[in-house]
């Protein structure tokens, strides 16, 4: 693929935004392991992520961030709040945000029933509202299935099971990926920026990413150069090999 | 103190949204650490984090968003963004944001030169680049400072230079601290749902979280249960205590 051509896909590629939904992550309680796999699947999928926010379980929070997103991006991926307690509000915040009712799925309330063996309790039948007219899609071996409405797709905040259900549908998001190359220096990041500069004269559509790192004895810096052209970055990645001084090349990934 | 008062402190206490700029954790190739940092350690100090937001290096979602979490809460963090390569666009965006312009910063070059013992290179120089009018803070042994533009402090996306400058200027932050409690149940969240709906209806306040957790086999639930007011936390624990068996509570922190 010729770099006009890379640059004729990238007005097409899909966006996308994450959601993650709840208290425990703004009060430090829970560490948000959700967004980061978010971000590495759909990066190696082709799909930019190009926003992630945080917000309490908050019906009105929920209802106009969704919706601010869904018309925005692509797909709209949250994260947490549909469980069966109190805290849970999310399905009522995206129903909200679409100004639809919740209803009661009889297609959940019978797969909770096929699960359990038993009849479900009310507090489990809390699990199966839904905004009218979402979309129940199965997911793996879970019972319980992935709720769509429009483009927003609402995951559970348990990062093993969210994990799960993503795996079961990841093959809707695909774009055209990237192809990333890293390049460690050993060179400390305000002695090579103008040489990133010039990398970035020669090649203005190559993505460069520039971070330093404490701590490391090896190298101070990893260098990313990504684009969706496997060729331009190849090309891009021996440009910067022959500006960078000899010794200065940790290694390459 | 009486709930009464704890609700009378509700309004005032400080706020905050965190800002986290980078193309690098939007993309998955590193994990946010600073935003679960500063989450913790507001926690602690008693300021309600609202909000966190994640977007990329681009000078007017910079300038939209900081601007539009100045006006809305107490404090606003920004982290990543400042150092002296290409993609280092916060000092812009903030400046935007305010409507102001961007300055050299005579006092930061001077501590750069003392940093250094040698005169800075161009590259260095755009380190010294400050909003007009923002407020210079002395952290700690760091030679460079933390730059303050109205209510938004800005931070460096390098988590353990972040920590040390936060730890600098720590104190500035204090509000009314939490006091939390944890409970480990061995129930199932569905079983104990009842229980815990029992239970805010008696201690309305309360903050109330409950985290299914997988792969542990000690127990299955961790309950939280916070309030600024120690009296209130302690009375709803025991009441908690009270309504769940005997036999399902692994331990109590």
């Amino acid at each position: 693929m010729e770099p006009d051509e890379a640059m004729a896909y990238a007005g097409s590629m899909p966006t996308a935004a994450i959601l993650i939904i709840g208290n425990e992550i703004l009060s430090g309680k829970v560490t948000d392991e959700n967004s980061p796999y978010f971000c590495r699947e759909l990066r190696a999928l082709g799909v930019d992520v190009e926003r992630i926010l945080t917000i309490s379980d908050d019906v009105q929070s929920i209802a106009s961030e969704v919706k601010a997103m869904s018309d925005a991006y692509d797909f709209v991926f949250t994260a947490g709040g549909i469980g069966p307690t109190h805290d849970d509000l999310t399905i009522e915040g995206i129903a909200a945000g679409f100004g639809v009712a919740v209803e009661h799925s009889e297609s959940i309330e019978e797969r909770i029933r096929r699960a359990t063996g038993k009849e479900p309790s009310d507090t489990l039948l809390r699990m199966a509202r839904i905004p009218t007219g979402a979309q129940l899609l199965d997911s793996g071996d879970l019972w319980f299935p992935l709720v769509v409405v429009h483009n927003v797709y609402i995951f559970p905040g348990v990062p093993e099971l969210l994990r799960k259900k993503f795996e079961s549908v990841r093959d809707r998001f695909r774009g055209v990926p990237f192809v990333l190359k890293k390049v460690f220096v050993r060179k400390r990041e305000s002695d090579i920026a103008p040489l990133l500069n010039e990398l970035l004269q020669e090649f203005p559509e190559l993505l460069l990413g520039s971070y330093p790192r404490i701590g490391q004895e090896a190298f101070h810096v990893m260098l990313t150069l990504e684009s969706r052209d496997a060729g331009y970055v190849q090309d891009a990645l021996e440009s910067l090999l022959n500006r960078l001084p000899e010794d200065a090349v940790h290694r390459v990934e």
